[in-house]
């Protein structure tokens, strides 16, 4: 009978994490002070984060040693299976393998943890008594509620205050966890009440949510800050998902032609990525690397390569990036987690040095693949995690009319238990894609202009 | 480093279900035609089930083959990984091992696709092309969608009304795979017309569920009946459970002195503990059994050993089984699942043989069992399966006080990613107890007699 799951035990789980920064051909441009325009030093970044991290984020070191506390929290959900999606190929009808790292049976449902983790154990060991974060739709604030609770860490979550009322299932996972939750903007700080002050009915947006998070940990030498994607280090934690892929395949006969992932800040993607970029980059792998993020958000594909801020109001350091410009809001799609207007450095680089390629698909296309998924594979995806189906879909039939044999990975960043409202309203036809004409596109990026 | 999971390939995964019936050392009562009153033929079922799982119903074979397809689909999720819960006994301090069979991890989010697609296997061999079923909470429901979707079967689902309105993502998850699904008493039935005439406004119960669809299921002789749980057939598969957990204890220097389930209608529990009782008759291992059910729905600590209905309107087979009479209506607690009137038939049994011992526990003992179990393990858990963790808390308590060891083993039998509104208001402080008067059981088991 068929193998479907590929399981690692868990002394075969990797112990290191990989530093794409070791290997990367291009040279990245660094991040620069948000308010002297001037190359950032390890020392602007203090306030904000626990130096362990502020090393990770310019470490060149090839590869970077996972704490032994931190490997035994992975275990809890670690090595994650990956899974031959047999039902699925057969219904695609091409000639396709079709492999899917099942990140969703973490405890928060995601790949967060696998840096939310990291991150709490670093502030912990450094003496932090409280983190705050945003979140968006809501997967990043869960994962580092469980995360802090671990280690005993007060956790203050700004939730754009749309999400927070849209949904409420993703407020109680974080305060089953003890964490405390606010819809932003809040009263608590500055930020937020003057955006308040100026529109008390705001729905808030990330960009708010951080510049409210950023501004309580800043004002508190117990409090640092907190960030699930975008950031060097943090995409670096992820990798554990591309590790494990690369031993698991090693027990197939397969190694993937093409690796994917859905875009948002970078963190699943890269996870997946990275290490079949190493094996690209190093040992010239011919490996194609997809990133597939929303054609409403579509900064790889349509964006433009300048420096930029992290969030809405310009308190983060500039960021040299595809970007929408930091002032775009993106459309209320569903898959929250994809709705950030940057690329951030890394990803941007290696697209500009053309190792991954980018794509962009509609909302109903990606819906229609993950019911597709549901029914055929059994789990129900992510609003975010249909877009790389899609692209699968996309793929398959590509490889049908040309006639040539693919293996295709995929990352499942998460399932969608908690978003199955979106379903609802997909398969009740109430959903629409959004098209955002290029006029658009060019005044927010030229209004967005820092430099 | 410790290892936390204990992981079966799929090539360790049972090829079989141990089946109790065939090492019990008590007879059985046999099943009584509703009408008749007279024991009853497979004849009689028929018209709801299809021949194999009527064969499986009284088959005293011990061990019954799972078709090839069945446990192809069984490998999305399993084997399912043992879990060491070293977090939560840190947390408990007490000299006791504690491990967990995670059952969460299935598409469905509980241990219910065990039955659901052997269940929806037989049914498309023997041609049947729709099946009807009832659903409290969701967990059955939403299993037999996926597993009806899987074979091309239309499934019609009745979920009791007021569940139906509470919670709504059960509802959209049975819609993602497919089904129809509404809320009970519905339009669709004589049995649910007659009961909106006498009260428009009925928020329905368990009881006029399964009356409605075993009314449809009985009407055409192209549809079928299938039911979640209380059945030797539903039972029996189940076992796959503990059979991977015996497998899984083999692979680590400890053997279980207790087995702990959470008792609705008796699937979840039947399943992790059957193949451990196997081994207490045939092998006189000592192993304590216990059932845990809500202290509002008490048929195994308070109910009375008698014949009963399966369902309020009394159109099912009478059943020998410990029951709090057909009509009881059990407080809406959010451990949907196991506001069940009777125990059915085997586990009765096993209760009056003292086999197996039965303990409850209350809302809130239950809740704070599983918050803490959330915050240390990381998992949110089922409603209903945080009265399985209640039980391990008082286990090790006791173990505590009296200073011996024990390794306890317990089933996860499902996540609480659904139920999290239930969470918020237990974390609000607005949960409360049910208690129940003797006075009030006993008057629920006289009116319910029926011979």
């Amino acid at each position: 009978m068929k193998t479907k799951k590929i399981f690692l035990s868990e002394k075969e789980m990797p112990t290191q994490w990989y530093n794409i920064q070791a290997d990367m051909p291009g040279e990245m441009l660094p991040p620069l002070h948000p308010a002297t325009k001037q190359p950032l030093g390890p020392d602007d970044l203090a306030p904000l984060f626990p130096m362990e991290l502020i090393k990770q984020e310019v470490s060149k070191e090839r590869y970077i040693d996972i704490p032994e506390e931190v490997q035994d929290i992975y275990k809890i959900w670690r090595p994650s299976p990956l899974v031959r999606a047999y039902n699925f190929e057969k219904l695609l009808d091409a000639p396709v393998k079709i492999y899917y790292k099942n990140e969703s049976v973490s405890p928060a449902g995601s790949h967060k943890p696998n840096t939310a983790v990291p991150q709490a154990y670093y502030n912990y060991k450094e003496g932090v008594k409280k983190l705050t974060t945003e979140t968006g739709a809501g997967q990043w604030g869960s994962a580092l509620s469980f995360a802090a609770e671990y280690f005993g860490i007060e956790l203050q979550v700004f939730m754009v205050k749309v999400s927070f009322l849209q949904k409420p299932y993703r407020q109680f996972m974080m305060n089953t966890w003890g964490a405390k939750v606010v819809p932003s903007p809040s009263t608590l700080t500055e930020s937020g009440r003057k955006i308040l002050d100026e529109d008390p009915d705001s729905p808030g947006s990330l960009g708010i949510a951080i510049s409210e998070a950023v501004e309580m940990a800043a004002k508190d030498e117990n409090t640092k800050y907190s960030l699930g994607s975008v950031l060097n280090h943090v995409l670096m934690h992820q990798t554990i998902i591309g590790e494990e892929a690369l031993r698991q395949f090693e027990k197939t006969d397969d190694y993937p032609d093409i690796v994917i992932g859905c875009f948002g800040g970078g963190s699943n993607f890269a996870g997946i990525s990275f290490p079949f970029l190493r094996k690209k980059i190093t040992e010239n792998k011919n490996t194609r690397v997809i990133a597939v993020e929303p054609e409403s958000c579509p900064k790889l594909t349509r964006g433009k390569f300048q420096y930029d801020f992290g969030d809405t109001v310009g308190l983060t350091p500039l960021l040299a990036m595809y970007t929408l410009g930091h002032q775009f809001v993106p459309p209320k799609i569903h898959a929250g987690g994809l709705r950030y207007h940057g690329a951030g450095p890394i990803i941007s680089e290696l697209l500009k040095d053309k190792l991954i390629e980018a794509s962009a698909v509609h909302q109903l296309e990606s819906f229609d693949a993950g019911v597709k998924f549901a029914r055929s594979e059994g789990i129900i995806p992510a609003p975010e995690t249909t877009h790389a189906i899609a692209q699968v879909v996309r793929e398959a039939k590509k490889a049908k009319e040309e006639g040539v044999q693919k293996t295709i990975v995929f990352n499942f960043s998460g399932h969608g238990l908690v978003d199955l409202a979106a379903y609802d309203q997909y398969l009740s036809g109430k959903l629409h894609d959004y098209s955002i004409s290029q006029e658009e596109i060019e005044k927010s990026i030229n209004s967005s202009k820092v430099l």
